[in-house]
This record gives structure tokens, C-alpha cells and sequence, in this order.
């Protein structure tokens, strides 16, 4: 069965969602159209989160900052209301997980920051059209993500390793995949490694540290992408004392295409 | 005569100009590697103008942040003393020119954060070697620039139009030159505009607002690029309290090979 909103625009689905008629994942909705992660900080780690992004813009790359305590987007998603437009947010205070809502209205300050960081559906979007299997969409699972002994630079108060996500595929469906994939640098670019877990820190492959494992069959071998959530980890790791973010699946459906993110 | 510090590495170029023995222009020398822009800021600006690169990626497409206060570089040329290691730098206040030095150690203070910025010398370099003519490297004179109508995403105090350096060629030639460079994002990458010089604001070719004109033989098109004068502009405009930038010409040699700003 389709998705009911794959052939809507975003800003009728952001519509629905700001009524609360969706609460759920964003998966397969308004097919083309990018989505995006989403990080709220206070503007006092605004500076040391941006540059943490900077100088790690594999797994992190910005789409769109907001200007300090506008709930309103310009660029890649005009006329959104980001305290209303997704369909569920997390609340984290020093790092730990204090509640889940659908709408952050009552929560929001003057001094917030949202940052919107490209995602691996728009990549995936563009292996799909190149009939490149994407195993976890087969499976209907979520992607597997490991945590890997990769160091990001640090900035300021942030830091942590970086977290990848995996696609098993034929040695030359992943070289076509990172060509494709090297020309969307704005959702994560080429890969970071082919091959040997173990060489990126990764243990036991059936056992991904965040998402489900996938099959991988005979004579495939594991392609892993920067994920963006390196971000994340690296902010529950800073604990600061308030961050607001999607809930896992449940993203900011922006009007970029995905065509529109390759070079 | 070709430049006597073409075959040196950057490392040894850096100590001599560290030494006060290299004070001029850097234009040619270490063949292969890429130079940057410096912009140096107090803290207090130096979230405004991040968010002015990340908002303004062609123009200002950023190679590294110093940590506040730090006059090391990390990433590309580690071990170089940003205080000395560029041959000329210039001291503004308030947007005016208060002063040229070959070394701020004087001036330096725990505030200051600096920027580098990629530089067109790395496509430029690419272009020749796949024998695109590079008219004002033929003709000897500094690339003409110009203040287009283009305006950039503001960001805080920052703000103001794209500056575009123009290379005349064949249309053939500006269809490779746009694939090559559209390969070099954290060079300015691709054109902005090809063509029609009024159609971004610009009303006599020949007229650059810096640099110098140059020949445009019957035939060829003007091809413009994003450049590295434009968060220069942005800064000026802003007049902050301090800031020091390169001298023209005078830039940060790096480790970076130009091919490794590839895709």
C-alpha cells in the first residue's frame, strides 16, 4: 500500500500536520521532496553547535538555520512554522528525554536556534531511481546505524564519534551508489567506507547500535554513509540544559526537491 | 620567469614568510596547493558572520575556523601561526583601513576568531590543466570583479550583494569549465551566471568594481564565478570595532592539495 500523502505538496501535509490530523512518521510522504533533521538550541551553544557542523559537514549538513528566535523558515521550507510543522518533537533537558509532543508552541523561547540538517531519504530517493536496491525500504525496516571509532572534530562543548548508517549492495551498485551519492554533499555526500566493519570500529554488523539490522546476502558488501544522527549523539553528549528535536522518522517535509540538493 | 617558490612545499613557504623573508604576493607560488582568505573577528561576531558562510556557501565557501583565541590552524596547514604565517595583513576599525603588517602577534588578542576562506587559484589551476585559457593569468593582471545585484542571505549584522570574478572564454569552454568547477564546492564551485553581464546588475564589463578588465576576444562569453571578495564586503560593510583580513594577493598557503577540494 502507497503512502496516502506521497503525491501531496509539502505544504499541504505541513498543513495537516499543524492541525495535528498527523502524528506520525514522515516516511514516504510527498515523494521528491526532501526532509530534513531537526536540532533546537539555546543560542548560547548556537555558535559552538554551528561550527561543530562546519567542521563535520559529512554527517552533518545544514540545510537551514533559523535567525535566533524565529519559528519561521525562509529557505528550505518558506512559511513553515517549525514549533507546529513536524508531527512529533522530543524534549531533552541535560541530555535526558523529558517528554514527546506534537506541537512545541508552549515550550518555545526567544533565544532558540533551529538547525535543519539534510537526511539519507533524499540519497535514497536517487539510488531507487537508479534501480539500486535499498535493503531496510525491502525489508520495511528502520536503517541500521552504528556508532564507529571515526573521531568528528570537536567545536567547543561538542564532540563524539560518527555514527553511519548501512546499505548492503553488489561491489558495483556501490560504486555507482558513490558517485551518485558524492554529488548530493548537502545529504551527507559519498560514503565513508565499503567493506570491513571492523575497520570503522563496528563489531557485529547484525547488531547496529541505533535502527534494525537488514539481510545482507551472498556477495554483497556493507556501504556505510555519514548519519545524521552524529549530530544528535554529539548533543545528548554536551547534555546541555534544553534541545528540542524530531522524534526518530518524524521530519520537517521541506519544498526543496531532492534533484535540487545535487551539485 | 616562473615563480622561484613554485616547487617549494608549503611548509617551508610558510617559515620563510614566518622569517619576514617572503612580504609580497603569494600568486604562484607552491604549484598544486590550495591558498586561503583570512578574515579575523572577535567572538562577539564571529557566530553572525559562521552563519553568513553557511547561509552564503558559494561565496564563502569556509576551509576552516580557529578555535577562539587560537592563532594555530588544525586542519589545513597544521602547525601554521595564523598571526604570521600569511606575507601582508591588513588592520580595519570600524570598516576603515587603519594599518598594513607583516605579522600580528601585536595585535592579536584571546577574542579573536579567524576564518578561511577557499580561494578561486584552486579552480583556476584545474582549468589549466585541462588547457581552459585563464585570460587574466595570460594577460598578467588581477582578475576583474564585480558588485552584482545578487543579494546574499543576510545574517546578523552581515549583509550585501555577491561579488562575481568574470573569465571570458569560448561557450564550449564555459560548459567543461562549469563541470570542472561545479566539482569544487568549497572553491565557490560553479558559475553563478554565464553570459549577459546586466542581467545580475552589472552595467559596463570593462568597468570592473576591483581588480582589473581584461580581453574578451570576439567569440567568447563571460563566465562569473562567486567570490571571495564578498564576505570581505559584507565585513566592511558591517564595520566592526576590528577586523583583519590578507592583504589582496597575500594569502594562507595550505597543506591542501587543490584536487583534494574535490568531490
Amino acid at each position: 500500500m502507497r503512502n496516502p500523502y506521497e503525491q501531496m505538496s509539502p505544504k499541504e501535509v505541513r498543513a495537516l500536520i499543524r492541525e495535528g490530523k498527523i502524528t506520525g512518521n514522515t516516511s514516504g510522504m510527498c515523494a521528491g521532496f526532501a526532509q530534513a533533521n531537526l536540532v533546537i538550541l539555546p543560542k548560547e551553544l548556537a555558535y559552538d553547535f554551528l561550527l561543530f557542523t562546519q567542521r563535520n559537514p559529512a554527517p552533518c549538513p545544514v540545510l537551514e538555520v533559523s535567525d535566533v528566535g524565529s519559528r519561521l523558515l525562509n529557505i528550505v521550507a518558506p512559511g513553515a512554522d517549525i514549533a507546529t510543522d513536524l508531527p512529533s518533537y522530543r524534549l531533552y533537558e541535560y541530555g535526558e528525554l523529558k517528554g514527546e509532543f506534537t506541537d512545541v508552541s508552549h515550550l518555545w523561547r526567544d533565544d532558540f536556534v533551529s538547525f535543519l540538517i539534510g537526511c539519507s531519504f533524499s540519497f535514497e530517493a536517487e539510488l531507487l531511481e537508479a534501480e539500486i536496491p535499498v535493503r531496510q525500504i525491502e525489508e520495511g525496516r528502520n536503517v541500521p546505524m552504528y556508532i564507529t571509532n571515526i573521531p568528528c572534530m570537536p567545536a567547543g562543548v561538542f564532540h563524539g564519534n560518527m555514527v553511519v548508517s548501512m546499505r548492503p549492495m553488489l561491489p558495483q551498485d556501490a560504486i555507482r551508489a558513490s558517485v551518485i551519492t558524492a554529488a548530493m554533499p548537502r545529504v551527507h555526500g559519498k560514503p565513508v567506507h565499503i567493506g570491513d566493519p571492523a575497520m570503522i570500529g563496528i563489531k557485529d554488523i547484525m547488531q547496529p547500535d541505533f535502527g534494525e539490522s537488514v539481510t545482507i546476502k551472498e556477495g554483497e558488501v556493507p556501504v556505510f554513509w555519514p548519519c545524521g544522527v552524529t549530530p544528535q549523539a554529539a548533543v545528548m553528549a554536551a547534555k546541555p540544559p534544553i534541545c528540542i528535536t524530531h522524534s526518530p522518522g518524524c521530519m520537517l517535509i521541506t519544498d526543496v526537491k531532492n534533484v535540487a540538493l545535487k551539485n
